[in-house]
């Protein structure tokens, strides 16, 4: 890898992509002279990328502010429906599709049953006719909508937009649906790890004073960890990463896949948790292995869950150790990576939330295997629900609108 | 954080890295057309930055190429005598001096016995008489020194160059490092960890095909690691990062500072290794408890060490349980981060480098927690010696010669 240079176009699109991102993260609008002052660019400048921005309709000018003496300035917003994005998240048991507008406000969304990808051409037909239909029926302008961005459990084959093997997606084995949804669609598709659009998502919905190094702890059937740093999501380099199921945190824990005791991604997932309740009695019936008891285990854990928060000191305990086993995941990532925010999510997330954040940070603060000397903060995540398939279609705004350091530097040879 | 424009005086700025970077990993010469296609830059661009250079003397004109007709184009190199920079590592058992010119070539180093800061102005006063003695002895031009760079054990306070408290640095307890240096030599300080300063000297050492995402295992005293992600060092929001020191890599192993058993950072270690071959009677002796037995600590590891080599059944399984152990902390960094390259370096790396070069890459390999889909590479560190010393060196190149994609950033208020 070398570095290449920078010019002129490329400063001249990415200052577009900066005053568009300082208009997005002020909603209550922006001036001219406001929008120099917050991005260092001359007024000049300024001025020139906005009347860009207005004939693109990406901003609107909505009445104007008087301060002190002049001219009063026209107030620029964001126009919502300059653009639009679909998000899909394929998880082992559910497909959910949003409509998302330019101001990240979800328009529409449906949801169905996963496919079983035997038959790989039926799926992305299935996955394109519910594209269309939630176009139709949000009844937004089909020529303003960006793209389709998809999230996925990985492992994934971003360069060739292929789902590789997931573990609890059966028959979804080199699925290359970048190209064929792309081609059923006529639209653009992006493809992204489920925590690696979580974690795209919550940079998009920042607010403009959040830290933007962070992990997000993506609590999903599986457990993930999209990275943050310097406000760029750590993709790695096959965009596989964001795994740590495989630290140990409880060495007397179950035995894991890989054939060791107590790994994170095993210990403390809504399967793990809901087995054992079952096992100690707190809970009756037994979870059918595999892909086919998602629907069971998704109501078993609510059960858990409810009983918990509702009082019952058994079905508490159960969640306090996950919480415990969970920390210690934290403070590894803390010290690998010396974050300040770690932010949590994901479709099983909110159930076990109140209990989670009530003894993970006191345990994370108190281990003295802590070596940053900073506290860490923890919060929920920005997009409380849906929110891998709301990353899904940030991950289309991020690619074409947000500042990108890289967008500087000029393609060599 | 807001994202910031860029204007023309940034990219000029940021265009003189890059070119001279480009001339500097291309130690047999190149030509300015060479550069206008290695960088992306036009022709007119390449001219005047290299008239720049050569006119402050940062690289040099030597002869020319002839390649089809037209003028000879002239060859440019880099001048390693453009630049200076003082290293200096600060280990619990010694401090390393090391001047560096801007190829990289170490032109001159000392060593002393690492003080005890009791007398935090005593230290500062001696390392500035080293400092003076080591630029002396080698004759170099003193006004092309640019910098001094100290690499440290952390945790640190970098924004204010302070040491904190690290463990194995009895008495040197926020000791104001940076600015003390920095007024008793009259040069510019910078302070980093260790390993952020190794990853540092290994992205600024590499060779242009190299990978610039990778893990750096910094085999000292204490075990750290280094990260690189798209060619920037993560330091981590207080500049703290690579601590991976509390993975459990052992469930029976001994009980760590944190409580818990068999943490890498203290099961594999020097200190670890020769007193479980104490223990075991393959060595005879103890160390002394704490820094008092770190000169022992390093004839003991180097005897192991060669006896392990040497065909000592016991003693080489000493190590080769250790590389396990570390192969099993490296699966879980490489399931984080997707990084395909670790590298492994520090004061004492090379002693066990044969055996544990033998067994980690398989265990690694073969281990069914790895999920990334691509092979992971394994290699030592480009710099043999005084990794962590040439490191801080080159901390100062870095901070004034790299290409960054945040020069081309304006500051805003």
């Amino acid at each position: 890898m070398a570095w290449t240079g920078s010019n002129l176009p490329a400063v001249g699109e990415y200052n577009q992509t900066v005053v568009l991102d300082a208009i997005r993260r002020h909603p209550d609008g922006s001036t001219r002279s406001k929008l120099a002052s917050v991005t260092g660019l001359s007024s000049m400048t300024v001025a020139n990328v906005c009347r860009r921005l207005l004939a693109s309709r990406l901003i609107d000018e909505h009445g104007t502010r008087v301060s002190g003496p002049g001219k009063p300035a026209g107030i620029l917003r964001l126009n919502p429906d300059g653009g639009y994005s679909v998000g899909v998240h394929i998880d082992p048991a559910v497909v959910t599709y949003v409509l998302v507008d330019l101001a990240g406000e979800v328009r529409d969304h449906t949801r169905s049953g996963t496919p079983s990808a035997q038959d790989p051409r039926s799926v992305i037909d299935e996955m394109a006719r519910s594209i269309d239909a939630l176009i139709t029926t949000s009844g937004v302008d089909r020529s303003r909508v960006l793209g389709i961005g998809i999230a996925t459990p990985g492992p994934v084959n971003i360069e060739d937009g292929i789902v590789l093997n997931p573990p609890m997606l059966p028959h979804w084995h080199k699925v290359p649906l970048r190209a064929a949804l792309s081609e059923a669609t006529g639209l653009p598709v992006v493809l992204e790890k489920d925590v690696t659009a979580a974690a795209v998502a919550e940079l998009w919905y920042a607010e403009p004073s959040d830290s933007r190094d962070f992990a997000f702890v993506y609590y999903g059937t599986g457990l993930g960890t999209g990275i943050a740093v310097a406000g760029e999501v750590v993709r790695g380099i096959s965009s596989n990463a964001g795994d740590p199921g495989h630290m140990t945190v409880d060495p007397n824990g179950p035995v894991c896949v890989c054939g060791r005791r107590g790994c994170v991604g095993y210990s403390v997932v809504p399967r793990a948790l809901v087995e054992r309740a079952q096992r100690e009695g707190i809970m009756s019936g037994t979870l059918p292995a595999g892909p086919a008891g998602i629907a069971e285990l998704d109501e078993a854990f609510s059960r858990l869950a409810a009983m918990a928060t509702g009082g019952d000191q058994r079905a508490h305990a159960v969640i306090v150790d996950a919480a415990r086993q969970l920390a210690r995941a934290v403070v590894v990532i803390v010290n690998l990576l010396d974050i300040e925010r770690v932010i949590f999510g994901g479709p099983f997330w909110s159930r076990i939330a109140p209990i989670v954040l009530d003894v993970l940070p006191g345990v994370v603060r108190d281990d003295p295997a802590l070596v940053p000397p900073h506290a860490v903060r923890f919060t929920e995540s920005a997009i409380p629900v849906d929110v891998a398939a709301v990353g899904a279609a940030s991950l289309v705004f991020d690619s074409t609108f947000s500042p990108r350091a890289s967008t500087l530097l000029i393609s060599a040879d």
